[in-house]
């Protein structure tokens, strides 16, 4: 087989046109693909895979903190919307509306056609987010200060009605999971909401080696209805921020909505205070665009759907057997050992094709190591073992007992290598800016050759002193399409969430100081820390 | 605490009122309540716990047996709906349709109200099963013989329209998997069809102790589309047929209306051979009419959200440390044991609500055992054990270390006994039947006393010899509601599924002979062997 690199495996390249890149990706990885219904896309099974064990890891902290699971209906009445009015505001414009209940054959035009019947008395929609429906559900559930607090997750689809979608990133349906949580206080709720900001952060940097920073979103960008957004911020490989999760402190907004009451412990009838967070399968959309090289996926060795694929190598046809016993047998000790709480996943490809083909199709899937074995391995009893993350080096040989006894810490040190890169890349386009007019030369697109030439890679992130004023940020975002990705929250702010792994890796890994006074470069008035501006998906 | 036993804890019993006993279960149990969506449910964190153990074991036997997961669009254009004439016919009638994109503010009345606007083109429909809206990407994904076969599976929700619903049983929206599968010949895909029927009865018997029939249904009970339907059928307490599971071979007809063509190793475009199978929160109704008693849930130990609750006894506020720390390290030894593949979940109680109320709530919701823990047991170092399967009988105290020797036998002998003992109600109620008179007397509601009366317990199953006329099953239907549930598989049919550990213990326990050909009762025309009749949900 050959293994002659061809140039790169995708085209274009990330710097040659980032967005196609990143289809290209999605396409030559197997993880995903449009569907004939508008903005709905499909997930192949090594795309779902991912979401699955991202699923499954998150689904395990959420109970390890307390949580539990339940569901709700799909179907939203539309006047349970219309009981917040910020929240109506925010997704009335966008969502799928049911009006009938069945099909029927109706002649049209001389011509037989199906068309919806039986009208509903009371248009529902698909739940672009659950806050009301379940809102409903714990107005019955919570009647005393006993029942509190109630901690809820729901692992759900939804639907967001979306013209300009991409794959994972922004599509009409997709997959996430939202907790809901009712509290007695609203410090507790507080609490609650940055303990999950904490859990998010902790999920993106220790699972998906995806460096991010803990912040508060300005009012502009809220979740409708909330009263405070939380998010998790990160850097794309094309420099604009991806918001990779929302923690959202709702304030009694919901509960007087949904009239969420219980008799307190002097037996006054009071509001409960409720909180809401969620992810999607935009993480992986945020994997991709966090690891991916221009040879394809890199998926980060704790989630990948396979951590190591065996490939036997049969140039004759009487090494066959022989081989495939020896690979069953790696495959069999491999899969003996622990990672990441999970015992190794590999799997054998005995398939009949190409060995080169075979080989990099791995390779743009991002599994994390190659084994390749051949009739002289199998007489030296060693293994050649390929690195995802270091794709043009050569593969070296391994003792099979070695590959056995390392392959966590190859693992681990292929997570680490990747956050690592990440942290770096990311501070290698993050500026501390005092001056506007070097925060507009900052985020001024480059002048375009042809008009036909693709977006260019964006600048970054700055750090920037901010007054605050929203008329300001608005002025902002007209000018160049930044906005203020978020207020990035400091030691003693996160310290309530700490005890529960918080690592922040992420902002400290910054090295720059956020947190001393200073002045907004756009009114010389007084700010109290930098915030984070930059372009966003 | 009392232990005084009230005479039964759910209102009204099983011989009482069966449907109103069924909703005092699921709810007395906290399973899951009505919502105000119409038709849609909402499960209750004890019930969804019920489907994740449901999810976790099928989907690793869906796996075992080579199959991965995927997820594709909730809604279908009707014109895919359409590609599959039956189809279309089937679900038509009962599907949820969007019709617009998003919510417009008008003024009706002088009243500001909320109303569809942006009319889509097509309309969509919320899946009702998703063979249509699958079948297109497989077309775009097989097309040689090597990308066969396709082995997909789904977990997702579904949208049927129903008129008259029951929790977990019949609701508009259900929570269900749909595996999808495409094969290069009939043969392949007959045997996937069989394998999955094969799972499915495993899982029935083995995880739900629910005993099951595998059969296939008559034409008229067919999946709309297919060639031939499989089926799993369990009796429940009111003596009604449950259909737990069903597996479909559709032939060439989805193939055909999708396009799903593949180039064979001759190079010949031929259409592949496609299956469909599924199962849905319906299961856990299955599991409640199987087990549940009049005293509330009864969970299948291998199923259990929790296999047991430790209750500490503290009557005097002195005692309360020693106890709970007690129960802290009893928790952690038993978590420790595994049964069925497992780490045995156990949870202790705490709460500060009277003990009696707080015991007879775990036995509604049918925790498999209750674990008592006062001072004076813990000076025995014993504790205080009942079993939810004899609950009329005396807790027994048992030595600590002895508990957790023995946790995991105690866990399997009451999952037993379930088992037995559904297998044993099922059979008292089955009868062979030989005579038309015997079998219209069998089925014939006795008459009623009173017009308020609550629909009798029925009759349950009857074997009886069949000619297969399609119309005198319609007129047995007209004449008493009861359906041909299935055509018993024989031995030689369920031969290739068998090695799956397919143990159909549930129709080998029936000590019935089905299988010599007979002469039906209602025409005198010979027969193959017995069917099962019998009313159903």
């Amino acid at each position: 087989m050959s293994n002659a690199k061809p140039k790169t495996a995708i085209t274009p390249t990330r710097a040659d046109n980032y967005q196609e890149w990143y289809q290209q990706v999605v396409r030559a990885a197997d993880l995903a693909e449009t569907s004939d219904v508008k903005g709905c896309m499909v997930i192949k099974p090594w795309g779902y895979a991912l979401w699955e064990n991202i699923q499954r890891v998150l689904d395990g902290m959420f109970k390890d903190t307390g949580h539990v699971n339940a569901y709700f209906p799909l179907f939203i009445p539309v006047s349970f919307l219309e009981k917040e009015a910020a929240h109506v505001e925010g997704f009335a414009k966008e969502c799928a509306v049911v009006t009938h209940h069945r099909l029927e054959q109706r002649e049209i035009g001389g011509q037989k056609k199906l068309v919806p019947g039986g009208e509903l008395e009371e248009p529902l929609v698909v739940r672009p987010t659950s806050e009301t429906i379940i809102g409903a559900s714990f107005a019955k559930w919570v009647q005393s200060y006993r029942d509190l607090p109630l901690l809820i997750n729901q692992w759900a689809n939804v639907v967001r009605w979306e013209m300009r979608t991409r794959l994972f990133l922004r599509t009409a349906e997709f997959l996430w999971q939202e907790g809901h949580t009712a509290h007695a206080t609203s410090k507790e709720a507080v609490d609650e909401t940055m303990k999950m900001l904490a859990v998010y952060a902790e999920f993106a940097e220790s699972w998906m080696a995806m460096p991010v920073i803990q912040g508060e979103k300005t009012a502009g960008e809220r979740f409708p209805g909330a009263v405070q957004t939380y998010c998790i911020e990160a850097m794309m490989q094309d420099r604009k921020a991806l918001q990779a999760g929302t923690s959202h402190f709702l304030g009694q907004n919901f509960a007087k909505a949904s009239n969420i009451q219980f008799s307190d412990e002097n037996n006054a009838r009071v509001h409960a205070w409720t909180t809401s967070w969620g992810v999607s399968t935009r993480l992986v959309g945020g994997m991709i665009m966090t690891h991916a090289d221009d040879d394809g996926m890199v998926c980060p060795p704790k989630l990948a759907p396979s951590h190591a694929v065996i490939l036997p190598i049969t140039r004759k046809p009487e090494d066959r057997a022989r081989v495939l016993e020896y690979c069953a047998k790696l495959r069999a000790e491999l899969r003996g050992v622990m990672f990441a709480g999970s015992a190794v996943r590999v799997e054998i490809d005995d398939r009949d094709i190409n060995g080169g083909e075979k080989k990099w199709g791995w390779i743009k899937k991002g599994v994390p190591l190659i084994l390749e074995v051949g009739p002289r391995d199998i007489d030296a009893d060693s293994v050649f073992m390929g690195r995802r993350d270091q794709i043009g080096q050569k593969s070296t040989g391994v003792k099979r007992s070695e590959l056995v006894a390392t392959i966590a810490n190859v693992l681990q040190s292929i997570q680490d290598a990747l956050f690592a890169k990440a942290v770096a890349y990311r501070d290698e386009h993050t500026r501390v800016i005092d001056s506007k007019d070097e925060f507009y030369a900052f985020f001024a697109d480059p002048p375009k050759k042809d008009p036909n030439d693709p977006t260019p890679i964006h600048a970054g992130f700055a750090l920037a002193h901010f007054n605050g004023d929203p008329k300001l940020e608005a002025q902002i975002k007209d000018d160049l399409k930044v906005t203020v990705r978020c207020i990035p929250l400091d030691d003693n702010a996160l310290a309530a969430a700490r005890g529960l792994a918080s690592l922040d890796k992420g902002r400290q890994s910054m090295k720059h100081d956020l947190f001393t006074p200073g002045t907004c470069p756009f009114t010389g008035q007084p700010s109290k820390q930098r915030v984070i501006w930059a372009k966003s998906y």
